[in-house]
């Protein structure tokens, strides 16, 4: 019989998951899994850690090695190979092999596309300069620490307030640089609650960083060696030894496009439950994909590892002749920022209003645990609530501790689609060490309740 | 109009509860409270902090005085009033006034048992020495503070181990004592699984507590000025400055035995979802009414501060005219043992196989958060599961962290009769510092899931 062929493209996080997943379902399968750079299932969230120095060997950052892949999970990696058409009518793969320089064709029976995202550029003069980094690859973990290491840089700009800007404002300034971050906006981190985002900008200022808010970056001034010492913006210019790049992502959707694969309305590809694309026999999962808002109904371009990690797992199974679904991801993600903790789960208010929801707030600022032990601190919890059906439709929450366990209590209940009043009646632990008599999830849900 | 007048007999944490929610429910309506102590409204869970003197003022423990819940509540107290007979047919309750010495009826339109739970007692010589304490009441944590202080023993002995027996052991540890535990049977904290029960007991003699199993008291030995010196047991005897008892509580049920208001299967007050007895007009809540168990459907007795609370609000709403629900409990508990956290949510597998269902179980030992940050610590989460119909029962976590916050999720789960299939879809936070890319829970439901 004739072993089915699975090709996996990419092989960060959803391409080692989907192929893992594939081999074990499926053992007569070849798993093939093609990657363009040396190095595959690369824990990339985990960068700015390494760079500062929290995780003191980077190279534990690497969670398989290509030879554990194949010799633990059965899946046959190659390495500097790069995918660069595929064509549907003959399932084939023409792949350029960058050490040989040789393209052969792949054939497949099933494709699984994770070829990701790329970091948005800036689009400036200078931005190529060799002190201007990304934080997207291994390579510029590595070179950011070589830098740092090596030239022992004293003022850092970074360009973006988001996700990887907090980490790496935070990774810096433990490395001890002078911090600036540019910012296009009045505050950071889109998609947060206004007040959320004015806390952010408070503890990034009480920990030495400055934040220039509505930065237009016009150029990045190179000195004559090729290294960037200077930005230029509309708010001034700023010294700078290393920059930072952190605009956030774009899905890789090139390869897709080529194969007349369906591009969905957020510009990712698209796929059904099944992480089945548009054209038969291929799949597509991770950064690459749009993924389904359960709490809208709608697709949203959401590029997380945890959702990466689940899109491979069915991409795989289903690739391997199984039957898994992925219903969709309600936006589950936290950051700590110098001493804040942060989370936010289910869509803003924002977003709220826009998919036509009835929106009410609640805020509520109260103890972690009993307020008279020690080292009690407070937690911030704002609920978005439909008026009319009452659901809880989501949630930030900051403060200094417990603000990413509770968000997920919170989480199951914006993904179960659960009212106020059911969250007002969680049975929650109280013990004086941990939490208080009335969790702040219950004090937030019992107070939402009064506006309903 | 005449005013409503609602009485309420019991001041510890039901009673104020449900006082000042039918005070703020309905304004006309007189609400008077009587307690038999001098104290009302006290954090008793916070006992064993203070004891250790992690709370170092042991006043900040009384959450309300009588004149704060009259003038912030609208509650009248009458603290030393103690309620003799309840007499349903004339709507009256008959009142000790124990500075006087007077008894006077007081009449009510609806009234609300909340008169809690005693200690139980061990039954032998020497139990009422003058250094033997219970942890039940202010009187308790004054006296034993007091006691500590002024006579600085060396040798405490515990008899129990339950929660309190527990919080106890690390509280007099911590207050520099020598610590021994007498325990019944050969593992303490029953209900909790058996490997959860033996990591306890690691933890207590890794903190120099030493753990006496299969212990019988036969007597406390008493020197001549009535203070027990000695605790005589079938393990041998044991040299004592200082006894602790923590057997457990039963419910004062003597009020409404005589009243005719019927007591339930578990020997605690039998109520409706409204909190109603039996008996037209009077309404029960806290440590003495059980609670139906919402995992099973069948009441059981757990007497706990939020139950008690809860109970308090809906006893008090719908005693003033309201319409509110008690729906019951799922059990949601959890204590720190030293460097342990402790917690388990919904029911045990024994249990569970006592319910008639198909019991699997699953545990699974894994890291807090991503393992190569620095401090992640390890989580231990048992799930207990029907293998018919999937759901979760049950789930006893312990760990160096996140324990408590971590169970509340399960808890959600529990509460609403999800199954692990539910819980493995769980849409959960991944970032380094505080959560793994997979969380503990997720990981757990996954494997659970192989098993059905």
């Amino acid at each position: 019989m004739k072993r089915l062929r699975i090709l996996v493209i990419g092989g960060l996080a959803a391409g080692p998951s989907a192929a893992a997943k594939a081999a074990r379902v499926n053992e007569n399968a070849e798993v093939v899994l093609l990657e363009q750079t040396e190095t595959v299932s690369y824990g990339l969230c985990e960068a700015p850690y390494a760079i500062a120095r929290e995780i003191e060997d980077e190279s534990r950052l690497v969670v398989y090695t290509p030879e554990r892949l194949r010799t633990e999970k059965g899946v046959v990696v190659k390495t500097l190979h790069r995918a660069e058409k595929i064509v549907p009518v003959q399932h084939t793969v023409l792949v350029r092999d960058l050490h040989s320089g040789e393209r052969t064709s792949y054939p497949y029976d099933k494709l699984i596309v994770a070829v990701g995202s790329s970091p948005r550029r800036l689009n400036v003069e200078g931005e190529n300069g060799h002190n201007v980094f990304h934080v997207s690859h291994r390579d510029d973990t590595l070179n950011i620490i070589k830098y740092l290491d090596a030239e022992k840089p004293t003022n850092a700009v970074i360009i973006g307030g988001g996700y990887i800007g907090m980490e790496m404002s935070e990774a810096l300034r433990r490395r001890g640089l002078e911090v600036t971050m540019l910012h296009r906006h009045r505050l950071p981190m889109a998609g947060l609650e206004e007040k959320t985002r004015e806390r952010i900008v408070e503890e990034l200022e009480r920990n030495g960083v400055r934040f220039v808010t509505n930065a237009r970056v016009d150029a990045l001034l190179q000195n004559r060696s090729g290294k960037v010492v200077n930005v230029h913006t509309n708010k001034g210019s700023f010294e700078a030894d290393i920059v930072i790049l952190s605009l956030g992502v774009a899905p890789n959707v090139g390869l897709a496009k080529d194969a007349r694969i369906r591009i969905g309305p957020t510009g990712a590809i698209a796929t059904d439950q099944r992480q089945l694309t548009s054209v038969d026999g291929i799949y597509a999962a991770g950064d690459c994909c749009e993924v389904r808002n359960i709490v809208t109904g709608k697709p949203m371009y959401l590029p997380l590892a945890t959702i990466a990690s689940r899109q491979g797992w069915v991409a795989g199974e289903n690739a391997a002749g199984g039957r898994a679904i992925f219903a969709g991801a309600i936006r589950a993600i936290a950051v700590r920022i110098f001493g804040l903790e942060v989370a936010q789960v289910g869509i803003s208010s924002d977003e709220a209003r826009e998919a036509g929801f009835d929106v009410v707030t609640q805020e509520v600022t109260v103890p972690s645990k009993v307020a008279i032990m020690p080292g009690a601190g407070r937690v911030t919890i704002k609920l978005i609530v439909d008026r009319r059906s009452k659901r809880v439709l989501g949630a930030n929450l900051f403060g200094a501790e417990g603000i990413t366990l509770r968000a997920n209590t919170l989480g199951v209940a914006i993904q179960h689609k659960m009212t106020v009043d059911d969250v007002a009646r969680f049975d929650m632990i109280y013990t004086p060490p941990f939490a208080p008599l009335w969790d702040p999830i219950l004090i937030a849900a019992n107070e939402a309740r009064k506006k309903m």
